[in-house]
This record gives C-alpha cells, structure tokens and sequence, in this order.
C-alpha cells in the first residue's frame, strides 16, 4: 500500500509507562536541531487533531468500556490519521519525525499484554498502514515493577493502563524484548535503567552510526 | 471467536440513506411488541454510550477527517463496543434485537463504495465480530438517484455520505445487492420504492416464515 520513498527519516521510542523514553525523544529532537535537521515530535496515541480526539476516547472513561479488541481498532484509526495528516506529510516535505509511541506499543500492550496474539494484531495493521516502517525504533527495557513504580506518583490519563496487574506489565516488557529481537535492522534495545545523560548519549550514537554516517 | 448460542433473535436493517430502513425497523419493532416478544431497538454507528462517542467522531467535522481505512476501523470500533454491552447482553437475556445499520453497511460503503474491496473489510470483521451473525437481513433496495432525492430535504449529521458522487452510490448499491446474492440464508433483499404498508406487510410476513414458524 505504501511502498513510497520519503523524504525525511521516521524514530520511534517505544517501551512501557515510566521508562523514560518521553524525556529522552525531547533531548534527541534537541539534538537533531543541534545538527540543523528540521525534525517534529509527535506521539501517540494523538499527533493530528483526529487523532487526539479518540486519544481521549481511549484514555479516559471507565475500565472496562473498551475491551482489547475495541482498544485495537481505536489506537489504528488514530494511527491513520496521525499518518495521513501528519507523519507522512512531514516525511514527504524532507522533515525527520520523532514519534513518542507508535504501532510497535499495540503490538506489546493489546498482542501481548491483552493476549489478542501476533497474527491478530498484525492484521490490522497492514491493513492500516501497509508496508510502512519507522527507520529506527528505540525499545526502552525496563523491569516490569520499576517501571510501575516510577509511574506511581504521577498523576496522569494514562491510568487505565497502569492499573492492569503485574503479569500484564511482565507480558508487555517480553512483547517488546521479542519485537527487538524480531527486527533488528529496525529495533535497537535501550537498557533504560541508567541514568538520563548516559541513554542520551547512547541514543545519539546510534543515530550518528545507522542514520547520520 | 463468538461460537455460543443466543438466546433472542437479531434482525438487522440494510440499505442507502433514504431508503425507509428506519421506519420500517420502527413498526417492525411495534409489531414484535404485539407478539408479545421482548425487543430492543438500536441503530449504528451508536447503541452504547462509548459507541455513541464514536458516532459524533465519524458523522462530523470535515469532509477530509478521516479516510476510508480511518473510517473503516472507527465502524468496528463502535460495532464492537455496541456488541459487547447491548447486542449480546440483550440476546443472551432472551430478548431480541432490531438494528438499524450493522455490519453490512460497512462492507457496502467502505468496502465496495469507497472500494477498500471485500476481503479488508472482511478482516477487520473477523477481528472484531467474529463468526456472529444476525439471524435476518433486509436489505433495502432502491436506484441511487432516488434515495439521493430523498434524502436532499434533510437537515441531519450524516451529510458527510450523502455528499458523495453518483458513481459511489451506485458502487454502494450494487455493493448492498452482492450481499444479498451471497447471503441468501440470512439476507432479503427488499424493493424499496413501494409504499410503506405494502414493505411492512412483506416484512412481517418474511418474519413470520423465517424466524416464528
């Protein structure tokens, strides 16, 4: 479906809530402003005005008024119309895109997490967005109960999340471990336990060696 | 996925705007109430309060808002929503369910109307309904122009589809009457351009041979 060439190059940060890869995809838009690349960063679920409205439909609400599979099919229509109205336009105007989140999180939270699986996942996204792939995927790995404590404090709308149980969590951190292990022309895994400074740096190294030399 | 046995019976109502599906689903309803059968009466997109959400998403803003794929997976969002807390729950306690608009529609207009093709639409049905199916369809036939005329007077939110071309009206009914063909067990193709009494006799008299003999 969308075997196009574009222009700019498309990062993602994934990995579960409190990893830090929120901070970490500011400093790296920092850095490519440091070297003169015009860049956007975005994030999901949200990034075109669409979007951010079912953003508030997925986040906010009762527990159970989405079930994994409602979940699936609200994250991929926001993820169309963050494409279309927003990564791709971009993309084909020579601009890097830095995403906070995109379709590697579906894959972890609602396939792994929720047990929809792999394939069934993986339908919905080609069917939303083809064969289109982020140059570059950042993994942030972290144990599933350091992750919920470093979230405990915060007060956010990302709740409905945060309180599934802690088999849930551990199924997340393997979904993403596997997703890296399954593609690492694409994926690199980001021990995000260390300190902010030296994930940085990590970070802009790779980006030097696989998209920048 | 969805393999059990209710308990009601679900009859759902098919067609083009202005073809009289909603007040024939009215009097039909009127007239499984003198049965003394206990029904509920819904409609899509909508028929929950997170599946109502959905429908304002869908029915407003601009005409560009969201694609035919975007579209696509906000109809099984709140397909799958209406499903989960009204449709099943009402069968499973015995009553039976009447629904203007279901899975039908969105195989004609995205499917073969905006030409997403049969087999996409298809798998994001599978993903979301499963091997579920109502128990009856009218569809309701008429020529395009003629539903357009109908519906040219009205003032409501589902303008976004009636602004369509001529040729995506009539991709969209012949989309409506290959179901038909390829249904014939469930689906009644309905010839829509009669009066209202003369459709509703049909109806009931359809009702009456198939689903209470």
């Amino acid at each position: 479906m969308q075997t196009k060439k574009r222009n700019g190059k498309f990062i993602t940060f994934e990995g579960g809530d409190g990893s830090g890869k929120s901070t970490q995809s500011r400093l790296l838009a920092e850095f490519l402003k440091e070297k003169d690349i015009d860049s956007l960063l975005t994030r999901e679920p949200g990034g075109a005005p669409g979007a951010d409205e079912i953003r508030e439909l997925i986040l906010t609400g009762e527990p159970d008024r989405w079930d994994a599979i409602g979940e699936t099919l609200l994250f991929y229509a926001s993820r169309r119309n963050h494409l279309r109205l927003t990564i791709w336009p971009a993309l084909d105007a020579g601009r890097w895109v830095i995403s906070d989140r995109f379709a590697d999180s579906t894959l972890a939270y609602q396939g792994y997490g929720n047990q929809l699986g792999e394939a069934a996942v993986r339908r919905i996204h080609e069917f939303t967005v083809g064969d289109f792939v982020p140059d570059l995927t950042f993994i942030f790995d972290l144990p599933a109960e350091e992750g919920l404590q470093r979230t405990m404090g915060r007060t956010h709308n990302e709740d409905r999340f945060e309180k599934m149980d802690l088999g849930f969590h551990e199924r997340l951190r393997e979904g993403f471990q596997e997703i890296a292990q399954k593609n690492p022309d694409r994926c690199v895994l980001i021990d995000a336990t260390r300190a902010v400074d030296d994930i940085q740096q990590e970070l802009r190294d790779i980006l030097n060696a696989r998209l920048l030399s």
